[in-house]
């Protein structure tokens, strides 16, 4: 009954596409196309939110491009060992506001990040690395960015080609593996929350 | 060179369960299996998230059961309008700390998108409805499903079968088929924020 996918036993069947995503950090340096990084924007765009107000935002910066140290910098140290052979960073950023009132919306930050996931998905189907990060600094972005007071930065996240996990420092070869998730009996409540 | 999809025209090639999935109002009022219930909640769980901490949580009432009612009654008169034909009702829920040291997360509602992401697309794969809202009481949905105050009501979601477009009442027949996005430009910009 169970089925096993990217190494991930599954409770339950749906679409490869979902278990086979994950996080890796090796990376080989290799660049990436300009197709390739539209063609995770695209994916994004089509992501549903409230009012259809699109919230997400995404800044971006190539390898070898003038804009990539800007990026790079904001990085805590420890995402800095391995983004170093990443091709692309991109900041993800959400309107706090709706377009067509000015007013708060509540959602923002929850439909930013499913076009991030669509962002994600399609970098894995595609056979790129995307790895999200929390681990940045957050102010120093808003102002280096120019990121006004009606957004609101959200995460980062590197992508780029595939690499050897040898090549990664030996205390994160140990984390590159596709993590285990919660079972559904913890997420998911009949009725009420337990 | 453009590509249709789903009505929709797309700027780059991407994945065609991205632009495939949309948000329609039309139910036929038929159940949906327990087993497809689970393979969204299946799907939302292989989502990434900060530390790998899942805020995400779903409490869901299926239709003819007995909670689905205080879920139905926490929507708000528009929604319930075409909800009804639905078979089942999520309230998304994050988590707002970490697990590993109870300190805030700041990705919270970012991650419960991905996941919430998931569960849309793979309800758009397999055939279902799936249709997010934010039209409903918050505070109400707190209170009545016990959520205490280490989460967060993210937004609500009704699931179903397709059913016809005629059913609907005539203004919403009206905003019944896929909607447009922002162009890439719009949403995507190399350097810093435009």
């Amino acid at each position: 009954m169970s089925k096993i996918i990217n190494n991930r036993e599954l409770e339950y069947s749906t679409s490869e596409i979902f278990p086979t995503r994950w996080s890796p950090r090796s990376m080989s340096g290799g660049e990436i196309t300009g197709e390739e990084l539209m063609s995770l924007f695209e994916a994004a765009r089509w992501a549903p939110s409230a009012y259809n107000n699109q919230p997400w935002r995404f800044i971006y910066a190539k390898k070898n491009t003038v804009h990539w140290d800007i990026l790079f910098n904001l990085l805590a140290d420890g995402n800095k060992v391995w983004v170093k052979n990443a091709a692309a960073l991109i900041v993800v950023v959400s309107k706090t506001t709706f377009d067509h009132n000015n007013k708060p919306s509540i959602t923002h930050s929850l439909d930013t990040g499913s076009a991030w996931e669509n962002l994600a998905l399609q970098g894995s189907i595609i056979g790129l690395v995307v790895h999200g990060m929390q681990g940045f600094d957050y102010e120093k972005a808003k102002i280096q960015l120019n990121i006004s007071n009606e957004y609101q930065v959200e995460a980062m996240a590197a992508i780029g080609k595939p690499g050897k996990k040898e090549n990664l420092p030996k205390e994160l070869q140990e984390k590159e593996f596709p993590s285990d998730r919660k079972k559904i009996s913890e997420i998911a409540f009949e009725g009420s929350f337990k």
